[in-house]
């Protein structure tokens, strides 16, 4: 049975939480999930040596091994810095940008995972800040939490090295702060894992909330995308007053639509959590446990899709004639329960803008999929089965949840 | 004799022409010249192998050869990307992206070239921006122009490669675009140039002005540092209609406060400059003349300056208990004609944030000297001895200049 959104919005379970919600509410705030034009402008770069990777892989331009591949990899923290920036501002809440480092520390660092690369990665950070409304201080602090975090990975087997980077006073071009990393790295041709999804393989799901072995208190699991429809739908109108932190273009009637301010508490299963915390919980690295998995089971692992930008429909750019079918998902943490309920996203765009439970996706055989589940819990980390390939006469996404029935 | 600035201004050559300066132009635009509160956030990080490198290097961490070393570098073309958004919003010049591209390129690979390393370089791009008021033909025109530059440096024989990057649509915190490259780099330790300033050495510049044989059009030499204040400096108030381009935290006083449009004519010495033509020239790169310098005098250069932040104060940040003396500046050219009449900067100040002529310079003997500029008049880039470096108790550099005579 697929819900139409009007149907769902008819449906007991949901007439009550949802907010309205519009029909494209991630493009009403000028940003989009799939990027469609900006793939299109970038449709004849070459891609790589392995189309299908992940990551574009290059040859070893830098030191000329054909047994070698290199990797470049950049990305932000995106509009977190905005919420880590009101967070700041309004509550004094210093950890916010050490956390927002992590952030784009581990967008790029996940995404190299997904290729095979998990360690031996040199990193640099492109910082740019208006500096009438960021001190120094806050450059200090996200100095503190990437030199944190390599520590921290370190003590696991995983060793990242920064290079430094550059801090651009560019007030005239950034509003508050904006956090780049850009990545290097040099692998092995055998560690690398191509994507090559077929039917009958399984979908090990890792949870993207929880608390991992290796973080220090519970992760929210909201990761770095979506952050911007995020914001506006959970804070309310008390938050315009803050003009630098939102685009004078957009629709004010879009702005900040929620209810919430940042130090409010969120109630799920008698547990409270604030606001602020769910919302800027740092992205939760796989790289310790990528590392194990390695070891382990490197040959059965077929693919794996970092949920990043499209979220739950992202795989559909990474196969062809299979239909991917996400029917046991994770029940929603309560990071994305808050969304569910606030959000001016329909259930359908939920699952293409919020990783909605998982971040991380393996494609294997089912014995594959029990030792995976088995390491991951060994280390904390929630996995399981959520889905199957099948085969199809095209690439097609399907996700059947609580939230309903779709199709990508 | 020492000019103050307030004997400059009484002096028969400068009371015309000079605008009623600042104390401190560039700061009250939220910038600075010299980043001191960025350098003092990172005063405990570590320095890489040789503390005196132009650029921070790394042992090889990719490959592990002790012959080699690793370099990884981040730079933005700053602000001028407001003004390549003014030019593109007022006069439809869409060639302003491709230059924009050239000047985030080369603010890293000029970077590189001074610790020797001029080739066989990786790059990617990190671009933040707001999608409602950039459309993505002007992405497209930046990876055109990035791609073009990359061509035409391989027609020199210097290998530069595109792993891609990141476009991310954060209007929430770009005011319009913001253009960034890193860049990775492996080299042999035997090209390594590190700085060797000594008493005894001349001091070579190398135009930033003028047109190199691998140059298509006349470059102003304006590179990519000082622009906001270039920019407010010679724009008039009806650019504050343009809200995008500035800070709402500046004081509205010291924005636009000069006298020019864009599409405006500057004349000097019987030759016309358009005012957007000569504000967006593309960075020079010097890497094809490198690259021939260190083929025929690499062991006779003992230092390499790329006079960027700082500009030609730069170099203080690299010496120790000497004097530098410039004392034989290239004249103005027109772009810095232009800036000396209408910058707010005093004429000090203008030495310390943009390059005012020679945006590169070598540290070497009488004959090299002689070498290097008939190398650089071959592939026609003006080239002379600008000064000479004197023992001293402490680190200082001396200007003597037709602006006056200035002590840093």
């Amino acid at each position: 049975m697929v819900f139409s959104s009007f149907d769902l919005r008819l449906h007991p379970r949901y007439s009550i939480n949802f907010a309205p919600y519009m029909s494209k509410r991630y493009e009403s705030l000028g940003v989009s999930s799939g990027k469609e034009d900006v793939h299109h402008a970038i449709r004849n770069l070459d891609k790589g040596l392995y189309p299908n990777a992940f990551c574009k892989v290059l040859p070893d331009l830098v030191a000329k091994d054909p047994d070698y591949v290199n990797f470049i990899h950049a990305d932000t923290a995106g509009t977190k810095g905005c919420l880590a920036y009101l967070d700041w501002k309004e509550n004094k809440t210093d950890r916010v940008w050490g956390n927002l480092a992590v952030d784009a520390l581990v967008m790029n660092l996940d995404d190299l995972a997904c290729v095979g690369c998990v360690t031996d990665i040199v990193i640099s950070s492109t910082i740019g800040r208006n500096k009438q409304l960021i001190p120094a201080e806050v450059i200090e602090h996200i100095i503190e939490g990437t030199q944190e975090f390599i520590s921290k990975m370190k003590e696991f087997g995983v060793r990242i090295y920064s290079g430094g980077g550059e801090t651009a006073d560019v007030g005239d071009i950034v509003r508050t702060i904006d956090v780049g990393i850009t990545a290097f790295a040099r692998t092995a041709k055998k560690q690398l894992i191509i994507n090559d999804i077929r039917p009958g393989q399984v979908i090990v799901g890792l949870a993207s909330f929880g608390q991992a072995v290796y973080e220090n208190e519970y992760n929210s699991g909201i990761g770095s995308n979506g952050l911007t429809a995020a914001r506006h739908d959970t804070l309310d109108k008390s938050y315009l007053s803050y003009e630098e932190s939102y685009s004078p273009q957009t629709n004010k009637e879009f702005v900040y639509t929620g209810k919430f301010k940042l130090a409010d508490q969120f109630i799920v299963e008698d547990t409270s959590y604030r606001i602020g915390d769910l919302l800027l919980s740092p992205t939760r690295t796989f790289l310790p446990l990528f590392m194990e998995l390695f070891n382990q089971c490197h040959s059965e692992i077929k693919g794996i899709i970092h949920c990043t930008g499209g979220a739950q429909t992202k795989v559909k750019k990474f196969i062809s004639d299979v239909k991917i079918v996400k029917d046991n998902l994770f029940q929603l943490p309560p990071v994305f329960e808050l969304l569910r309920q606030h959000s001016l996203c329909s259930p359908k765009e939920l699952y293409e803008v919020y990783n909605m439970g998982h971040r991380m996706e393996l494609y294997t055989d089912e014995n594959t999929a029990d030792k995976i589940i088995a390491i991951s819990q060994s280390m904390n980390i929630e996995a399981k089965i959520i889905g199957r390939v099948e085969s199809s006469m095209h690439p097609e996404v399907e996700i059947i949840s609580s939230l309903g029935h779709f199709n990508y």
